[in-house]
């Protein structure tokens, strides 16, 4: 057997925790070293919950930890790229949480110092590992649904994020509907040349006042001739809405959504049914485990992580042409963004 | 009991005979006394199979006939304006098939002919009388989904149609979409204000060079706020895949595929339940029939019939509206249309 | 075509009027001429409402009617075996709602009367006609589920009947298990030879105190070695609950419910779906229609009809041995009835 | 927080490495500090993969450990009664796999140990930690079906064990059944008074051979008036087939299978669903971890386990009630058995 991958956490916020959890106690080939948070007390409870040895509120003890070989970047997002190019010159490789930034050129500068230094980095776009999504991506693989022309993506939040979160999100574009960007490239398999984007605030028209939207659909165009349609929601009161369908010239695959039980009751109102998992950590907790163990097994075996830095990049390019296409209020070339 | 209400249909091909046989069939309260066709055979053929009395090449047979009370218009598009103001004019009360026409001047000059003959005019949009379309309406109407936000509708044929039947057809938007731009305001109840439309050429290059689209998205706007989103393919291997769903701030409700019977087969390779009733027939043989009931009903009753030249008319320029979106590559506000 | 095959109507109840607006609205290759029933005036509404030319107290005006080819019989089951031989001798074919007869005595006086008279004769047994059934026969025949192991049938009525029906009905297995014992023959296509039964009363103490059971549970054991189970009730609260399942050695077959429409109604309590069709009118109305087609059809083109009086004989069979199973508690076998 | 729990396990087989996960990786209020097997590489295996600090050959180094709490009984089933019997003497609490022996003297030997000594004795009836079951139980008891009237189990294995342990597993009806008897005992919350069995051997005519039967039917009586019934097959090629359903006076609720992903695919063959989750260890493998968690929280706050030694011995005896049917081909009062 391998030696384990002795990993340390930066960021011990819900999201860390995530990670703390599927590292140690589902994932025996790693180990948990440290975890690091600005917040100390923050740091020290989630050692303390999950056996780390180590917490700090310092994350250059973890950058120069000199058993540590891999970093989880799960720190807010302003702090990623710094947090990247601290990693590689540490010559740790890194699981970074999406977005990796919300401006390309600091992208850009992450990803070069990732490439200059040699290490892995992937981006943690969790949905790629769910059972669901994963079987459309492999039935579109396998030619089931022949020639791939069109995928629908409806992604809705139970309820908003905080106020506070919205602001320094991005807007939902690069906060949410991000996901959906990454899912539909990779049940497609092809990059995005046009965007369109149009949406409204029904939600919280406080979500409005912050300069963001709540209700959002947008239209894609693929290199492959492809079209594809991703509609958002910030609030539905039934669950956390998580489907989608790649639909092709051989048929169509669809993803419903998973439910603590399947179990229906019939009554003399009608017949009724779960709900939803209510909320991504119900939904996608075995996804980000599957997600946790694709990075430490690709590490281990010293091969390319599934999600690279580009798609990390390809799904912020796609977030930024759906903010230019909602403001000129016109379908966007992807190219647009780039240059 | 109301006397029977006494009926001509004009146009003897498929859909004349789908009306035919639920007036004749299940509705007794009607009585189909002639049946016209250009074709005369195909107007005989028609009668023997329906009982029909009178055969007739001539259309005018109907419209003179002093104890006919209503007509069924169910000849080529490029005739429906025509017939409806002959019709109006004879003082008939019309249904006619959709699109009315695909030039707003003859929609109007029809819509005008029947306000001044004071004659009732139905517009066949079948679907609203789909027992799970009518579901849905009605859990919107009745609050089940709070303030409505978002419509989704996906719509694909099993087959495209000729080419010749495509090339007369106004294209996509108008003959096919126009369904489904009718049952985005009818679930919404609100008039669409701005449309995005994109497309594709993916099932058959020859609809491509017939200046036509087989894949489609459209994205509206509604006056009352809410967005919407239409799908379409004129090829779904699988059968004829006829589903919508409207959320809201209170819920979502979706209606689902119909199929032959409800069975489920397990074996060593997965589980296999039934393909959607592969036809617009099979799918909407009920749809039909209550669709004619309703007009029966609102001659005898004298009541306003339920789908009305206006709502013809709206549906035309939505069609008009993404077609001027597609060529000119740009959100189109409805008004310009109209203008 | 085929001339129309010209029909007499024994009976204007309830059951007698579904056969008549099939006939009547539905299968254009049938002519009613004439309808019976004691109740002169129930005979005359049910004429007027289908528009049947004759109407008559008196069920010999059809039987001496020298045009009337085929009649159908929807008097009380006391009656049956009497209007079979009577039909049989006046040369008319028969179709017969179930049960023939609560007595195996008399059934057998009506098949000899039958087969002596080379008339057809066909028993109401409608769900081998529903498209759900249908299509578990056919999955089975097909060998899609291999060698039938073991078929379950749940059936459950949305409420009892009234107390003076009950009392006159034969009890619940002559009454309403009668058709799952039908289907049990039908589904796997093997004679019972061992029945099992036991239950309860549960819905209303006065079914008891008429000596009948409201709730059972009946155990098959088939001739071809496959097992079966039966469970009914008299009150679903929810709808007609009629589901059926073939398991066997590569794989198993289920009927679903069927529902008026396909929906899901999402929000904050649970997802929601329709009850299943109410009554056996709305579940079945297309079965009976297929029904009188399949009977029709079979005169028209002097083939069997496609359920026998064997068929029916051999449903009251079982519910014989039911009863003996419940008043002996024991297991019976199907030859002691028999004996 | 409470200071962990002490553990040792008895037997490294398969279901021992099962609860060694959940203890070991999903349970941080869990201690293993030993684990016992004859064959002393298995446990040395099971120790390595788990991280148990120690393995051996003894299961009395267990025993006789000072600080270990409690005992996880995985031996095979004729080792049960005597391994609870030194436990309780140990003063250990126990966990013990089903069923606690195939004779009610053994078991009535040890249930008396676990009360003499004042220990908690917890059965693995897994089911009853089902999230689909446990809604069906919440249902029920919250009043959701009214009055419950009717429990209908089925429950098929995908293939049969090897006929080594057919062998020595007391036969379907007190190794496989037995899971149904306690499943429906929960469902109904009262106790069976009368048992009607039979069956076939279809799957193997080796498991004939064996004295045993493969395809069952059981038919069941309440003391509270309720029937059930459950459908035994050891082979469903499709997968674990694991269906419950309780009807009742105010409606019904049904669990459904489980499946490893909620996607369909659609083409022009049908539409494709997912097998059930294939194998007792995927679909049950949660309900282990939260059976493993109630018993470690009982042990901690002192509370009665939620499966007694009671609950083992109930089920036991409807096991030998039904080969007891079997054999004498009749309904068997339970309290016969218990004679």
């Amino acid at each position: 057997m391998a030696s384990k991958v002795k990993i340390g956490i930066i960021g011990a916020g819900r999201i860390g925790q995530v990670h703390a959890q599927s590292l140690v106690y589902r994932l025996p080939q790693a180990h948990v070293m440290a975890v690091s948070d600005p917040f100390g007390e923050a740091a020290e409870q989630c050692a303390a919950r999950f056996q780390i040895p180590t917490s700090t509120r310092n994350h250059r003890e973890i950058m120069d930890h000199p058993e540590i070989e891999a970093v989880i970047i799960c720190s807010s997002t302003d702090t990623h790229t710094q947090l990247i190019c601290e990693a590689a010159e540490a010559g740790k490789h890194i699981f970074c949480e999406k977005p990796i930034a919300l401006d390309l050129a600091q992208i850009d500068r992450a990803l070069a110092a990732v490439a200059r230094c040699g290490v892995q980095l992937q981006i943690g776009f969790n949905r790629r590992f769910d059972s669901n999504f994963r079987h459309l991506r492999e039935t579109v693989a396998g030619g089931g649904v022949g020639t791939p022309e069109v995928v629908r993506i409806t992604s809705r939040d139970p309820a908003p994020p905080p106020l506070s979160y919205i602001k320094v999100s991005g807007g939902i574009f690069l906060d949410m509907t991000i996901h959906d960007f990454d899912l539909a490239r990779f049940l497609i398999n092809s990059e995005v040349e046009e965007v369109y984007a149009t949406g409204a605030v029904m939600v919280d028209s406080a979500i409005g006042d912050a300069g963001d939207l709540d209700t959002t659909i947008v239209t894609l165009r693929f290199a492959n001739g492809a079209l594809g349609v991703i509609d958002n929601s910030r609030r539905a009161v039934y669950g956390y809405d998580q489907r989608a369908e790649v639909f092709g010239s051989a048929g169509t695959v669809e993803a419903q959504n998973k439910t603590p039980y399947t179990t229906t009751h019939s009554n003399a109102t009608g017949v009724h049914a779960a709900k939803p998992l209510h909320f991504f950590l119900e939904r996608y907790m075995d996804a980000y485990t599957a997600e946790m163990n694709a990075f430490i097994d690709a590490i281990q075996q010293e091969q390319p992580v599934p999600v690279s830095g580009a798609d990390g990049r390809a799904a912020t390019v796609l977030g930024l042409a759906a903010w230019k296409s909602v403001r000129e209020r016109r379908p966007v070339q992807v190219h647009e963004v780039e240059a």
